[in-house]
């Protein structure tokens, strides 16, 4: 497999997190988003939308969309799971991941804040504002779901999407000074997490193609 | 079962089609958005997310964010199915899904756009250029998509949760005049689902809190 990727990207960072976990080797392809690769006429025949991840099999199939990776890599290799098997559970993992999948993620990412300085014309503190804003709503929310839901990880004792969700925006919001301090049960699991080969291995510093 | 939802909202709309194609019978409990309900003491000891929809199950369960409701729907009552039976084909529709449930509906979503007025001091005219350039930068690629993997529906000839993605948010479009001329395979498919009854039951207009 190849995943088509970028180190800072926190969608690539979920894709390589659930491949180490599965065990499953890949290759590293790179696109600098910030020189604008990712709209290159050689990445868009391999994904049209645009956007890192994309996962090709060995088929030469693609898939894009990094929850869509995550959950085929789940059905199509089902150890370690990375979902519970009931039914609830699941939805209740689920919808950790889409409350930062969804709701914070695609508002703060790379061509969002871009829209917003041009044409828009916000200064970096407006858009580093904007970024905490939405961070802020979401994490205030997750902080006491966390609390209630968690054991050593978001849901219980065994790592899941949510996990994988969870750690690369904890580490996205590095970037734009969010006050962690307010939440301690998510410091705690990311700290729990990041003490993983699985997920240390693939945070955007240990990468190849990391500045 | 309860749905907790807005007639207007696209995301409940996601929960109300899946719930129709499955035969599912559910009480209808309304929140005014623009009134802030989703934010009261009340909804919050429901969802603390405050944001809807959530369906709450008869034992009193709660699952929150549409994706996460469509999934369990679809585990918890297997017919119809609302994704394929192939791994790959799942990933298909779920990466279609995603293009709009992460990079078109959030970005789009009444909270952001309240933002971008207040504080950010945008116009209407600049909130619904807005609105429009996160569709069409997500349009102009899944249209060419479309053409590839529809048939009848948006992949092959039965319905998926792709579908139950893409018909709320081509009526979110009409709201702020989205040119959907260049769309011919959308229009197709939007015009082939709404002649369900499943959608056409669904639809904000025919909801019990609908203006």
């Amino acid at each position: 497999m190849k995943l088509h990727n970028y180190f800072r990207s926190s969608t690539s960072f979920r894709a390589r997190i659930a491949l180490n976990l599965k065990g499953l080797d890949y290759d590293y392809v790179s696109y600098h988003l910030r020189h604008g690769e990712q709209r290159s006429e050689k990445y868009l025949s391999v994904n049209p939308q645009g956007l890192v991840p994309a996962l090709e099999l060995d088929d030469g199939k693609v898939i894009a969309q990094s929850m869509a990776i995550l959950e085929y890599l789940d059905e199509a290799f089902p150890e370690p799971a990375l979902l519970p098997k009931d039914p609830f559970d699941r939805a209740l993992v689920r919808s950790l991941c889409y409350a930062i999948a969804c709701d914070i993620h695609p508002i703060n990412n790379l061509r969002v804040l871009k829209y917003l300085g041009d044409p828009l014309g916000h200064d970096a503190e407006e858009v580093a504002t904007w970024f905490r804003h939405w961070v802020t709503v979401e994490f205030d929310s997750l902080e006491p779901r966390l609390a209630e839901t968690s054991g050593k990880y978001c849901v219980g004792d065994t790592v899941t999407m949510a996990d994988i969700c969870l750690v690369p925006q904890v580490i996205n919001n590095t970037r734009f000074e969010v006050d962690m301090s307010r939440y301690p049960t998510i410091n705690r699991i990311f700290d729990t997490c990041m003490a993983l080969d699985a997920f240390d291995k693939a945070k955007p510093g240990n990468q190849p193609d990391a500045e």
